[in-house]
């Protein structure tokens, strides 16, 4: 397959890498040219533009940081939907909003090429090792159309639904669970610290017993040594992220009183230390106002 | 060892079954007799009170319903308290609150008498099994004393601090987490739910991903299912618990704002629902408040 | 009419002194004796109990501290039950909880007194000015018996309802409600301080227009002037008043989400400030959470 | 004074004839233009756009629906900035976000054009009396300029900053004020309807006493009668306000818990009643999940 990869940051240099490794001929883009040099000195040939990137290839994939970023490479004269041929396949891995999931497929839709929406759950690392869960939105075929590419970079695929904003939905309740298990072990620990019980030691009876899980544990550990920097993922994106769910909330009419907890704790949070912390660092701020 | 068992319920029976199957000489009490029947036909012996019963034996289980329960066995002239020999040892697994739990610890320590908190983690079926998670708090040396009788019943012994009460406030917190764990699931289903997403593929993906532990897949699939009765642990005890987490909060000044979620959601679903829904029934207000 | 007053502490000394300033005959009795005795000089007749200061009279009044303090006096050879005539009168002035209310009801219908649950909304210097606002529960010919003696202390009496217990309840809410405006105003305030609005601009816009009553203008001023010692009615006297609208809301079954965002406030105020601060410095903890 | 008036709704239109009756020469727009008819028929001037209107006036005065409708009539070959001369002033009375009064702002700062911010508390019963509370935000000598204009439609003019959208931001605040008070009053009824107490008696109580001001009396009996249509100000236009003060919060990191249960509430209300329903109808929904 031809496979054109836009935005190569953080996450979207180790996926467009694996692609690679799994012997694909890959065109790459970034705004910033540099960071496309590694990729290409790999291998990987480089175009001028979105719309250059999107000309050669069946499919597209597009990683970047909001919905303005994604937005932005996919309009104007030299952007993506400019150069994707019709029956084309755009794959887009971003975090981005349900309402601009829906904007994206509509365009692609008048200009009759297909539209995989396909968010990821998993931390760089996990992307360097192939390792992320994808989750897919969009027509079966298209799935399968991509299923090879998918699988070379995740270690599994959940196809979630046949309308692609259907994916971005299922990403976002996501980042809600992880940071809803934050708040929760946050609180806990506030009241186990203060009632004379270490910390680490309702972690460990937590992860010990029914709560064995990535997430406890990872966080566990996090919460109970303070560990808040350097950001994992910043305070900043997570409340951007929790914007969203709010959005789609409010849009579907559905009241979340655990959601409104996490951002007020996340404004706070930023407020007080500032946007480098991790959206973990709502623990700090759980803990200082049970005056620990 | 000779060790007596007050309180044989749906959670102290199949316990003290495991003690018997373990070659320990038991004798057993329980306020309604017949309950104590299955057991002395197995080979236990019976008592006619809680003194009687505490007498004859160097340790001493109880397993009663609630703070009132336990502390009605303890007191008065046919109660534990006047029966145990100074040096003997009771090992309280009841969930109990953690003022009952300091209270209890005292009353044991004017008499020169052992105690030893040990709440469990595990519904009857884990009871049964002998794979209850136990959670002790007290001495180093009543905790080495009782192991043998622990491991007996659970699969895991967490020894969580010198104070009794500690391993108290321990239980409480763990199932503060799991109704967050069902709280955070069911905001997230109803949100799913309501953007044309099956609830049961948002389940899919979260326990196939980041959270893969018992939890989630258990109440993942019953918030899924819509299945609330019968009853694994009723909804009127679930709010006894989370107020017994909001009394140690308050005393302990610790602002809990989950708990909050948590404790109106109780509320809403047994006024509206009866008191023989499960707790997990918080899942049915949270979706008819979002209007499914 | 032959009065008796229980409990002469800020609010009890200034409602006694204007009974006697209304001519009524007064014995007076005080856990300790020395706040009886400028009543005493005043012309009031001293007791040396409860029941020797009931057995006298035709109506007994008390203003105690809490559910304690006025359960303890009223039982006991020496108490006010043991003294109070079949057919007389007690008139509880306290701020209780309704269970407490419920049980002193219980009480005198055993023993065929008559009883009248009396709350006031009001400061001590609303006392001394003899412009109380009485809210009384209990048989309307109790409130008729009463009134003249209603009259004397306070400028308006509401008669809510035949069960005692109603007017205890209707003085819960009024707190929680005055609690919850406090709540609004320092949301507010920080948010337009924040915005670069002074906070004092903020609260003669709202007193000035839609919010012109004595509580958006009392604290109000606090507020804007963080204003919160000396304490007029002190935070744990607040938390003590939220828990049992919060008992009493569990036990109806309300959910009242609000009340939970005051108690929460309440607990960090408390756990930052200490003791003595006025519940309004709640306002001060919603300021820090804001980052001012 | 030569006045434009663009926005002749049922805010609009009283506040415009106002204008006439101080004997101001008036030109009149609106999109719709047979809502002009009255208007000119009592003696103002047609214009057929919002630059044309501009062109002719020193002060032009707009009450639009929301933002999108103010920044529709400001931009574009026919829009007011096209118009209006350098000095001349705008008045902007439309309940808009901070953001978009700050976007306005800059805008006619560009152009040297004069900008005074100047949304109004009050129904339009209190418009067509001339009983409207004025929040002004800009400069003092553009509030002098106003000033005759300002008191012919209102009781009071409040001049909050020299930021025109400081002005915007307390509107916000004052509309959340009001909410809130309707939120606690809900709570309140609801607890007492279920312990028995006849929730207009405690509204009685209430603002007899401590919360004697119009909006405890309006909202009070409006919640006590279950009089929730026709809507006063419906709960999409009170959620879109609660929205933007939730983006203000956000924005200046903000804490606002009780914020938060206003919108769940509106947003279950407006799920459960559909969009014609008052805003005050959180009471309905706080009433349904509380079992009444």
């Amino acid at each position: 397959m031809n496979i054109a990869f836009l935005g190569l940051g953080n996450m979207g240099a180790p996926i467009a890498r694996n692609l690679l490794r799994a012997h694909h001929a890959l065109t790459v883009w970034n705004r910033s040219p540099q960071k496309a040099r590694p990729l290409i000195e790999a291998g990987a040939q480089g175009a001028p533009s979105p719309r250059a990137a999107a000309a050669r290839c069946d499919i597209v994939c597009t990683m970047l940081a909001d919905d303005t970023a994604l937005e932005e490479i996919l309009e104007g004269p030299e952007g993506l939907l400019a150069g994707l041929a019709a029956g084309a396949l755009h794959i887009g891995f971003s975090t981005i909003s349900v309402a601009a999931a829906e904007r994206v497929a509509r365009r692609h839709t008048e200009r009759e090429q297909r539209y995989l929406s396909a968010p990821v759950f998993g931390r760089p690392e996990a992307a360097e090792a192939a390792k992320l869960f994808v989750v897919a939105g969009g027509e079966h075929r298209d799935v399968e159309r991509a299923r090879t590419l998918l699988e070379a970079i995740g270690q599994r695929v959940f196809h979630v639904g046949e309308t692609p904003s259907a994916a971005n939905l299922v990403k976002l309740c996501g980042n809600f669970m992880i940071l809803s298990a934050i708040e929760a072990l946050a609180e806990a620990m506030a009241l186990a610290q203060k009632g004379g019980v270490d910390p680490r030691q309702l972690v460990e009876v937590l992860t010990g017993s029914l709560f064995d899980s990535i997430v406890y544990r990872g966080y566990g550990a996090a919460l109970a040594e303070k560990r808040f920097r350097p950001a994992g993922f910043a305070a900043p994106l997570g409340l951007k992220d929790m914007r969203q769910v709010g959005q789609a909330a409010e849009a579907l009419r559905v009241p979340m009183p655990l959601l409104n907890v996490l951002r007020d704790h996340l404004l706070q949070t930023i407020g007080a230390e500032g946007e480098d912390i991790d959206w973990s660092g709502i623990g700090r701020t759980i803990a200082r106002n049970a005056g620990l």
